[in-house]
């Protein structure tokens, strides 16, 4: 059986000579390449969740709640407290981190014959779970300057008549946030094109200079804002994302979504982290002002670095965007290459790991100029 | 915006006026209606499980081990002890419930412009997901008594080409077996049809009178092999499903499964779970035994009684099975109406929950002969 290989199966076509999606994963001091909080959750929350998983290990025998009800409570708690709209349970709906309410929309909304765009370079995901969908994809364009290029993206929406449109602020792997303006301005031109939905991926805002688009949602029924437990709440490892949306869209995801999805104790975790998204947010701030401390820093190095609100940092420009991550790597530091062109991305992590990554382009810059 | 509905969305034709697929959640004093493990599990296994989550919850901010190594090598482990047969961490894949397991080999080898075939009635899951993922459903025939008439399934296989076959077994919701012979002859079907996959579904195969069919694994590159930790682990709350087969079929999985699909806090729990199997195993052997007990005193109140090899119990008949369904429940006993015509689903509970549901049943076998 060993000289059978994935070739040799029915699998769909589309599939074939495809590798998986993920960033490699390498054992190096310095990991600034995933996005990922740099903080272990704190000892007292460590605690909370091991009393809330030990109360929900007792009942495991039993079927989670299928509709979430409490988690999805607190959430919208969350949303209505840190961006001022007010968001009920009704309008929530939670998944195994935001890929996975990604696919349930486009479950939903796209898929068999029907298609969606983005506006690219942005998260790759979105494309990749289109394949996943049987959605059609079609990239729309940006600026130069990675923001997006309104007149062009209206145009593009007009001409594919696309049946849900992604719009990411910020914007991965760019950092780049979508003035609400421009976020109107697309509804409206879905609207025009189609009465499509319109997703907000704002898996990154709670690091935004600027604020949340969550009251965008009013008076827009088929516009769909996506979040995620993984960056601002330090629980990549939770897997736990969720969206906030009129009530309708939350009833219909559920005629897609498998049933008893989201395990009780994913659930009892997330509970425990909202306890303290008081002391979470607090990383949140030390992170953004280290962002803003890459950026410098880089721009002072003589790189040319994309306005971030997100907790990452796009740099360039390279000639070979690759050996140059290559070059990094070998200096103990890991930082994503997503395949812009003469570009790389670097997390922004603790100060001392910011430190090292500098102090790694520092020197390579000193080799390059020699 | 509160007169939005659905409707009013565009989500996909064939979900329009369709509800979510669920058993209603009443709060009765015995619920025998969703095949869980009645015992919870043991104390010592819940501190287990909280100091495993414990270490996990203290690198939640990283992503979770997106191969799930330790976890597919223990599965692994326990399938090999379990049945005998060597089965390698390649030959095996896990998800967040077998229906995600499902999901992602439909993504894989079904979808848009392909079809599936089950054998109904049989788990309703197996259509649903296909219409999630855009794959055809066909559905073949069984015979009076519940078990595949095989000529007929060869010939419909034969006439319809699906790309996917499902064989549950035991099967749900009747508790039926399938013979090894059975599930050899319908692999042969496929393979001649079309080089088509068969999901063998052994969802509640360790309640069986006989032996699991990993076995036929050896030789059969197309045939997968799905499990889950719902029933005999009595985890339905953990949401943990497995696959093993071929490695070139988990290497065709990865194609499409979301990227860190299996949270560090899931991963840790199913440790935790395999650490335990002598113990939860032990359940299983007297959930058999009441599972027997159920069917002779059904038998023996008049019922008819399709034979079963899992952990609940198809009876009937009844000229109107949802009004005896309404019956039991108004005597504080939830049982599972699935609409297999003139019949109910019981699952074994403990001797108790079992006793309070032989006493609704003769009650109302007195009423109905009075």
């Amino acid at each position: 059986m060993s000289d059978i290989r994935i070739d040799d199966l029915p699998v769909r076509d589309e599939l074939r000579g495809q590798t998986p999606y993920g960033a490699p994963q390498l054992d190096v001091p310095v990991r600034l390449n995933t996005n990922e909080n740099p903080y272990p959750l704190p000892e007292e929350l460590v605690d909370r969740i091991t009393e809330r998983v030990r109360e929900a290990a007792r009942h495991l025998n039993r079927y989670p709640d299928r509709d979430a009800v409490e988690l999805r409570t607190r959430l919208a708690e969350y949303l209505t407290d840190t961006t001022g709209h007010r968001v009920g349970r009704e309008n929530v709906w939670a998944a195994n981190g935001s890929n996975e309410v990604i696919q349930q929309l486009l479950q939903t909304f796209g898929g068999p014959g029907r298609t969606a765009i983005g506006f690219e370079p942005s998260y790759s995901m979105h494309g990749l779970i289109c394949r996943g969908t049987g959605t059609g994809w079609i990239s729309g364009p940006r600026n130069e300057d990675f923001t997006i290029d309104l007149a062009a993206a209206e145009r593009a929406i007009a001409e594919h008549r696309p049946d849900v449109v992604f719009i990411t602020t910020p914007n991965n792997p760019t950092g780049t946030a979508v003035p609400p303006g421009t976020v109107r301005a697309l509804y409206d031109a879905a609207q025009a094109a189609k009465d499509s939905m319109v997703v907000l991926d704002e898996a990154y805002i709670e690091f935004s200079h600027g604020e949340s688009l969550l009251g965008l949602l009013a008076g827009r029924p088929r516009l769909v804002v996506s979040r995620t437990m993984s960056k601002a709440f330090g629980a990549a490892g939770l897997r736990l994302g969720y969206l906030a949306a009129h009530p309708a869209v939350v009833d219909a995801v559920q005629l897609v979504r498998l049933p008893y999805h989201l395990s009780a104790v994913t659930q009892a975790t997330a509970l425990a982290a909202l306890e303290h998204t008081g002391t979470l947010l607090k990383y949140v701030e030390q992170l953004k002002a280290e962002r803003d401390r890459l950026v410098a820093e880089l721009r002072a190095l003589g790189y040319e670095v994309t306005e971030s609100d997100a907790n990452f940092v796009q740099f360039g420009r390279f000639e070979d965007a690759h050996a140059m991550w290559r070059k990094i790597l070998d200096r103990g530091v890991l930082v994503r290459d997503n395949g812009v062109p003469g570009r790389l991305r670097v997390t922004a992590g603790t100060p001392q790991e910011n430190d090292a990554f500098l102090d790694a382009v520092r020197e390579l810059k000193k080799e390059q100029t020699a």
